[in-house]
């Protein structure tokens, strides 16, 4: 696809020169306009905009917006105000809000005087809410249809809007006063053609799930997902019928979350752009911030070892250990974390399942503890060839392991109960708990094998030379 | 909502106890089929069975495909065969073939041949594509149409087969052998009601996005969201029309992947059931297995300080931030992974990037490191109050969270090169290879320094007693 679209701008910008209406005007509409976006990815802002000249209006406003967010922007900014206006006009009520989020305020302030006044408002209303809730995602292009509406009318309306509105598969019943009564969908409005004279009211499903205009768009996605709906619509606190969000806003908002997650849960604050679009000293802005509170947390490693050394100095073979017995611990509380936040964030673990979640985690420590401990001893006894060693490091594994699937288990739980998202630095936190658990315990592990059964000398090894 | 359901409990029990047909029945078509099934989540197989026999074929099939798959299974196994088989027919084509994978081979056996011979073709066809390819996702259930049929008549066909199909909003046009000649949207044809005899071939989009039957699920998925999408078709290596995938089949798909992708990266292998319903032997060999590889890299650990046994015994201060500056490279080189695996992911960033990424993390890694050091300095000073200590360690943390970031940022960028998923262990891998380097850079860090402006007593500290 790639190599295609390189092959092809030589010829598109041939045309530009030629002012070859025809070859353009085709070209804006033989293909998909998301493809056609694509192909034009290499021009530049203004030949863009020169070649969608040659479209028809709704066509380029398509084509548009299939655009990347900075191409969108940057032919905002450079070209003429009015055509401008005219574009913003036509774009999808959510898309326009997007692209004037990012504009800088001055010339939303030229842009929007030139707007009719049901757009400017619908602007201005889209705008005030604040992001990542339903209303910042929501397109007001509506379908709304009276309840007393008969079936051959509400069909003749929906021909009417068809090539108007961003979705038409499902048909909003409102009362007078625009509270939402009831929905219809394209499929039940052409199963009843036979009889024309039904009314929407006794057609309309009264039990539709619907999101409220500050709902986190999380929940959403989550309603979406759970009732298979190619739309939902959003209302206010009065159940007024503010507007909808499509399947395909849905899917967008669940690849940012996706995102956002995989970030916070490597200690990253979410980006606002993309990665190489990030300004170096945002970027270094959102990850100091945790890397400095994990560094902190961390610094209690150092207290704990210094609380030690005495131990440290006397028993040489104990420093060999650290980073191994305090890793081991690391990774299966990472594994227990991620499980828990996920299984609560699918809805699989709830917190109420707690007891079982610990019990689980507690067989599971025990276990991969003691496998780890076996590898771990003799690892332990070809390294150091000292019985005393060796259960030192198999012991210690056995309960840094089992300290990791609990607090790895334990501290999403936690954190939901107190109303935080689980996602937010399980993970790295849990590392840095384990790190300073784990010295804790092999150091005390140590010190009392030591007493208990004395230093044994290394197995059969002989003195250096 | 959980509260409501329970409080229902009773009053439905009630009325089978009574055998009340008509209050069951109302209550099976009153609400959302998702929240009837929502309602029924306490009762035993047999009961929801016995409810659902109220409700009329079609209603029944919804409801119970919204039950979980758990209860599905045991209603299957548990109930009348012959009423098996019909609920089993009226299913959609994907989510049976879903649910028959998990049935057992005798029960599917006893199913298959009171099944009508056209259903059974399809369940066996569908079954035999290998989990997480396209094929294993779609529907068979697809408004096929003649290219010359006229819209009048595309309309009425369209009417009579709403009831049945899973998706009727797109129309998927075919030649006499199913090839897959272009698709039309209901919106375009109710926009062309005006001209009746408009022959589909004229009106169809012949540029459209399409998946072969063994393109991986996440492609699909990546697809879908880009054009976006209701419906993708599935087409065999001829271009034949086998199937379609719906939006709400692409949520699935894109809930599933991205927690097998927070999975992997914490080092577990993708679960196939829920957290509570993997049984623990499983969870311990999913977790076991990565634990260990995990494991045995952190063995190299040892054997680095081993080699450095008589460093550490001579000065001793040098244990007490081992942890501490492993930790920082290994939260660092997280971050970079993780960053640059989710713009992979996103298309944000493209191997041909690799410079650009390289540069920046290079840059990054320079600045946080620097950060962290002056933090360290001050720590150490504070711990140890020695210039030689405080010195070592901001000097290794520099150079390590750079390694951090340089690893984190290379490593991905090489899997992706190899043909292998980024997401597959980056994230453990990473902190591994860090916890190995930053021991070896802090111990020639230390000696480097040692030798340079030699060992320096503690800053005014009085004699030990």
């Amino acid at each position: 696809m790639t190599i295609f679209s390189m092959l092809y701008l030589p010829e598109l910008r041939e045309m530009l020169a030629e002012s070859d209406s025809e070859g353009l005007r085709e070209f804006c509409t033989a293909l998909h306009p998301a493809r056609t976006a694509e192909f034009m990815e290499g021009l530049t802002a203004a030949e863009a905009w020169q070649v969608l000249q040659h479209a028809d209006p709704e066509t380029r406003e398509e084509i548009f917006s299939y655009f990347d967010p900075d191409k969108q922007l940057e032919i905002l900014e450079t070209q003429d105000r009015t055509q401008m206006a005219e574009l913003v006009a036509e774009l999808a009520s959510d898309d326009r809000v997007d692209l004037l989020h990012e504009a800088d305020d001055g010339l939303v302030a030229e842009l929007l005087p030139l707007l009719p006044a049901e757009d400017r408002r619908d602007i201005l209303r889209l705008k005030s809410y604040p992001e990542g809730v339903a209303g910042a995602v929501m397109t007001s292009d509506i379908a709304k249809l009276d309840e007393n509406l008969p079936v051959r009318e509400a069909l003749n309306e929906l021909t009417r809007q068809a090539e108007e509105l961003e979705t038409i598969y499902y048909l909003y019943v409102v009362d007078e006063t625009d509270h939402l009564r009831g929905v219809v969908s394209t499929r039940q409005l052409l199963s009843a053609i036979s009889k024309p004279e039904t009314r929407l009211r006794d057609l309309m499903e009264t039990d539709m799930a619907v999101v409220n205009v500050m709902d986190d768009q999380e929940e959403v996605a989550r309603k979406v997902a759970k009732f298979d709906l190619l739309a939902i619509p959003v209302v206010d606190d009065e159940f007024r019928l503010l507007g909808i969000i499509t399947h395909d806003d849905v899917i967008d908002v669940m690849r940012e979350e996706a995102t956002e997650d995989a970030h916070l849960s490597a200690g990253v604050q979410p980006l606002d752009e993309s990665y190489l679009k990030t300004p170096l000293i945002t970027l270094s802005r959102k990850r100091g911030m945790w890397l400095t509170i994990l560094f902190v947390t961390a610094l209690f490693t150092a207290f704990a070892l210094q609380h030690y050394e005495q131990d440290t100095k006397k028993y040489a073979w104990l420093v060999m250990f650290i980073p191994l017995v305090i890793s081991a611990g690391g990774n299966s509380g990472t594994q227990s974390a991620t499980l828990v936040i996920t299984a609560l964030a699918r809805g699989d673990v709830k917190l109420t399942d707690w007891v079982r979640v610990i019990r689980r985690e507690w067989v599971m420590g025990l276990l991969l503890g003691g496998f780890l401990a076996l590898i771990g001893f003799t690892a332990a006894m070809v390294l150091n060839r000292n019985w005393l060693s060796a259960t030192v490091v198999a012991t210690t594994l056995v309960l840094v392991v089992l300290a990791g699937t609990l607090v790895g288990s334990i501290l999403p739980l936690i954190f939901r109960r107190l109303g935080w998202d689980p996602a937010l630095m399980s993970n790295p936190f849990v590392t840095g708990i384990i790190d300073i658990m784990g010295i804790v315990i092999y150091m005390n592990v140590a010190i009392a094998l030591i007493l208990l059964i004395g230093d044994t000398p290394p197995v059969d090894v002989p003195p250096a030379p």
